[in-house]
């Protein structure tokens, strides 16, 4: 299936980049990717200088929403998260401008960007027909497939298309009790779309032509859920499910056409149905890697979605989603400000480590390991440079100072590890003891 | 066991208050605590206007830490925290206070809040010797009871008492290869004290006078954990599972006597070790509720450890653990704000919701629906009420408004709801749908 692509130097260069951030060979690398287990989003006009790998036996990774929207147009704040997110250790941004220049905005974004760059050229599409048409519903299949050349020409690592929607699943959706309809912009777009011209979406009417458009760029495609719910009253539900399967049959005609590709998941699911969801899309879609937004373990959480969905991810990742696509405070309520992001990205990554950590993926617990020390040492240096957001850790600690030397002003005199220091003092440092080995004495 | 407090009126007439709340007969709440499987926190000589319920087949609880430390002495800001804890929901606080005047903080403490109150006397008792005798070293047994006696008087509804810690656990844990020894300021004490003065832990030598003051005033009794892990790599290890072993002997010995039972928890556990770990607790300590910090999934997550213990809080309610004691973004760096303990709070509602959703607890999705209603209408106002925390929802909604009527920032005009409105109008909201019951298309 990935002959040619396996075959390509500047992929397997950029491959062993990933395999290196990976620690793991090149070659088993491209193996996972031959089997479609995993992909290294790539476009074959650019040089990424820091790309990753996503799929199986690999760590958790996480993508970043940038991006205007109509009513917040500001490129230098969408650079500044773009910044953010390569500082904090993302794995792949997105621009899902919808606001400005598109053209301008993305092209800035690629150029400023060492992280993989994804998009969702419906949005493009649509906003293009408003403009020359003055609707979006005027929008044609030759404006999409302009919109999806020019992406791929600009550079695009990797396009959202939103192909599960057709004929069949909307049918599925139309009969359904769903309490929260559609949810995803691409998706209400295509639907809306779809009802108005009573046409096929094109994207999967013509699948052939994204597909020759992906291969041609070396574009990942990562198969769009129009369809996930909005609630968890619709999580699991009939139309996710009907789509889902359509998405596992488009999987297939993209492997054999040689495009990389990867499934968008929910969304909203509570956190019993989590494990679930993960094996539905591993057997429905052939192990390919599976990108979730979340998921929402509740619907309440806004102003703290960033919580709600790390709760959701950790637990994703666990049970098999490759890629958490983070989520920030704002989600539901407003356009994310730069803190919003930082606040998104932190989340996410402690929701991917954590999910890390417990599959055991080797050297996971690394840095944990190194934080505990420090902690023994009370070494607050190093505690900061440990810690996930070392410039958070830091403001917090200088902004409250002890009167008693190294320890922190929650407990004060009181810290346990001071206190155990001065009755324990020699005590050494334990060696390494695996995580998955535990004390028997409980059995 | 538990025949004189099931008979006394005052304790019936909160215990039906704290089943109103639950939605359940205040009958069958008390069977729960006649089985030691449930407990209501209440002092003889406080009346709680806010009662909660804590154990098997009940909404998940949340506790706060409120309390000065010797660093930060504001008794304004901790009552602060304690209006927002009620404000938010929160089930329990306890007064943590490390520093000022004890006796005065926690007078206030007790007199203003409208929820259960816990502490731990062995900080009182501590600070006192080291007042009086020059440090805690000296602090004597009688010191120790003079404090349990003085809180008990004082209306303490719930004591925290490290009584798992004597000489064999000690043993455990001065031959295990722990990593972070010892997390716990109480246990930290205890050790110091214990190691130092070469005798017993008092509140085990002589927990039949903790016993004694617990049921002359009907206190209920968290047997702390001072063993806890505080790392990841120290979770589920042998002194951890020999003082809970202790614990769950002790659970029988309060169970005699009649006093209310619950054990405290970890601390920092992978995410794979969680389930276990709550199992282990109803077993050992056979059913007694499970009260945990946290727990942490990574120990790197200082300056937002409300988000790492909110994803371990979920998963270990949903396996089991009945309280979740919240975590502030300061934890391991500094004393809490008040927006610390806001976001503290929050993230640990998020999680004992997100639970109690997954548990299938009766109409605990009720809010969730309202929201996705709301969402459907895009009614900002209802969303607003239906937030976990509308003030921090009206706070971002307000702070960024959009051109188009009645959508948010973040998609603007192409919100995925209103596109969905203008196409399919009249779609009727479907009827409730079991959370458990679902599509069956896929299997």
């Amino acid at each position: 299936m990935y002959n040619e692509l396996l075959r390509d130097e500047h992929f397997r260069a950029t491959a062993a980049l990933a395999a290196e951030k990976e620690k793991i060979s090149c070659e088993t690398l491209l193996k996972s990717v031959a089997a479609g287990r995993c992909v290294i989003p790539l476009n074959n006009r650019r040089q990424i200088t820091s790309p990753c790998g996503i799929g199986e036996n690999l760590s958790t990774k996480i993508n970043v929403n940038l991006g205007t929207s109509p009513d917040k147009i500001n490129l230098k704040a969408e650079l500044e998260k773009l910044a953010l997110a390569v500082d904090l250790g993302a794995d792949a941004v997105m621009d899902l401008s919808l606001g400005g220049d598109l053209k301008k905005i993305r092209r800035s974004i690629l150029e400023a960007s060492p992280l993989p760059v994804g998009t969702v050229p419906i949005y493009e599409a649509a906003m293009g027909a408003q403009k020359k048409r003055g609707s979006f519903l005027k929008m044609e299949a030759e404006d999409i497939f302009d919109v999806l050349e020019g992406q791929a020409c600009d550079g695009v690592d990797f396009f959202t298309i939103h192909c599960g929607i057709n004929k069949k699943s909307l049918e599925v959706f139309l009969k359904s009790r769903r309490l929260l309809d559609i949810v995803s912009r691409g998706g209400a777009i295509l639907v809306n779309w779809m009802r108005k011209n009573g046409k096929e979406n094109p994207l999967f009417e013509y699948f052939d032509r994204v597909l020759d458009i992906a291969r041609r760029y070396r574009i990942t495609l990562s198969l769009g859920d129009g369809m996930r719910p909005g609630c968890i009253a619709d999580a699991t539900d009939a139309p996710q499910i009907a789509e889902l399967k359509e998405l596992g049959k488009l999987t297939q005609r993209a492997r054999k056409a040689g495009v990389q590709v990867i499934i968008e998941g929910p969304g909203h699911i509570p956190l019993h149905e989590i494990k679930k969801n993960m094996e539905l899309e591993k057997k429905i879609c052939d192990g390919a890697p599976f990108y979730v937004l979340g998921p929402l373990v509740t619907d309440i959480g806004a102003g703290y979605d960033h919580i709600t969905g790390a709760i959701g991810g950790a637990l994703a990742a666990y049970y098999g989603a490759d890629f958490l696509c983070y989520l920030t405070p704002a989600e539901h309520i407003r356009h994310p400000s730069v803190e919003d992001t930082r606040q998104g990205i932190v989340a996410s990554k402690i929701a991917a480590h954590a999910a890390d950590i417990a599959r055991g993926l080797k050297g996971a617990a690394g840095q944990d390991r190194l934080m505990a020390i420090a902690r023994k040492h009370r070494d607050w240096q190093k505690q900061i440079r440990c810690a996930i957001d070392p410039k958070k850790t830091k403001e917090y600690k200088l902004s409250s100072k002890p009167k008693t030397k190294g320890v922190c002003t929650m407990c004060g005199e009181f810290c346990s590890i001071r206190l155990i220091d001065t009755c324990l003092p020699t005590r050494p440092i334990a060696k390494g003891r695996p995580t998955g080995k535990k004390a028997k004495s409980h059995h």
